[in-house]
């Protein structure tokens, strides 16, 4: 399946600062994501997969995609697009074997070792993760920096080249642009999206700062 | 795809008692196991399917069915017989959905309203828990006792006769027959198995008990 990795927003029902999930998917869709996944991290199967029906039901007429963090059986309940996938999550290639062809798979990458064994068979794109300090997600790793994260685009893509790479952790608009600079395919935002007052509004400024950073490229 | 719940062995990594879980499972196969399930509590998914790889390579050559609990992502990446599934976990309609109609399903039964609502065209089976007082679980309701396992198991069979039964928690040897004689078609086990200090008579044991309740029915 086609996906863009431009604006990739994650929904997540813990840190949704007070937003509805769907509502909040569907204005990041209306600002111009271009594509949505749903981490949720509350443990519980049930919800998961009911709340990944109502993303699923809110997006495919918006054209689009809809991935699952971690759970592939809640991917497969839900009929979302695809799945990411942490290191302790399913190995790629059995979540590709499960979803078949046209799903979309991703995988979280974030150290080196990481990248020299991503399966690249079985992905379809990679989430470069820890660029920035970030309040959403424990990392204990300092930060990859700009410099850190060309850097680990590079030994990804000398390994497959133009392998689509998305950056994550502590990207909002003032710095999506460097990100993108720096060889990113796309950012990967949930704070910044979540705490907007406006998040259509804070989507669309992400999106822009993309595209200026492409044109100046 | 045909079961037999008759000696239904489940094998906790958790509660081996320093029996090696695939190990455990062929000695309680080799002593007359009718169906073994995974019951891996764990949490990470990673270890669980690759001990449920191991133990269905182990298990399909002697022709005993392999389910998994809970986890239907788990089941599917190793290729296991069925999955068992409680009241949080996946529905069994979706979970039928993605298994296909030869897999084995089956859900666990501890209250009137579980028995009420159980949905009788997606399962195979119903799983009667609390029985008896059990080491095994942490059940904070009143064991049924042999007079409420008949009471649910005729209940459940109001709403679709001769469903296929299976009585848990507390039963060993001596009580296996008792739990037959109160009309369910198997006994589900795991400290009388895995406490033993072997297994395989252990497992052989209940095998006895439940022919003879049979033979005196």
């Amino acid at each position: 399946m086609r996906f863009d990795l431009s604006v990739y927003v994650l929904i997540d029902p813990d840190q949704a600062c007070g937003h509805d999930p769907v509502a909040l998917a569907r204005a990041a869709a209306a600002g111009g994501a271009t594509l949505i996944q749903l981490r949720d991290k509350r443990g519980a199967i049930r919800p998961a997969i009911e709340l990944a029906r109502a993303l699923t039901a809110a997006l495919a007429p918006l054209g689009v995609p809809l991935l699952v963090n971690d759970r592939v059986d809640v991917a497969m309940a839900a009929g979302a697009d695809g799945v990411h996938l942490g290191q302790d999550d399913m190995d790629p290639a059995t979540a590709r074997r499960l979803l078949g062809p046209r799903a979309i798979i991703g995988q979280s990458v974030k150290t080196a070792a990481h990248a020299a064994a991503l399966p690249l068979g079985a992905v379809d794109y990679a989430a470069v993760g820890g660029v920035f300090a970030t309040l959403s997600k424990h990392n204990p790793e300092p930060p990859l920096g700009l410099a850190g994260l060309a850097e680990r685009i590079a030994g990804l893509r000398a390994r497959k080249a133009g392998l689509p790479v998305v950056a994550i952790a502590g990207i909002d608009a003032a710095n999506a642009g460097d990100v993108i600079r720096a060889g990113a395919d796309g950012v990967a935002v949930i704070s910044a999206v979540a705490k907007a007052a406006d998040p259509a509004v804070a989507v669309a400024a992400i999106r822009r700062a993309i595209e200026e950073a492409r044109g100046a490229r």
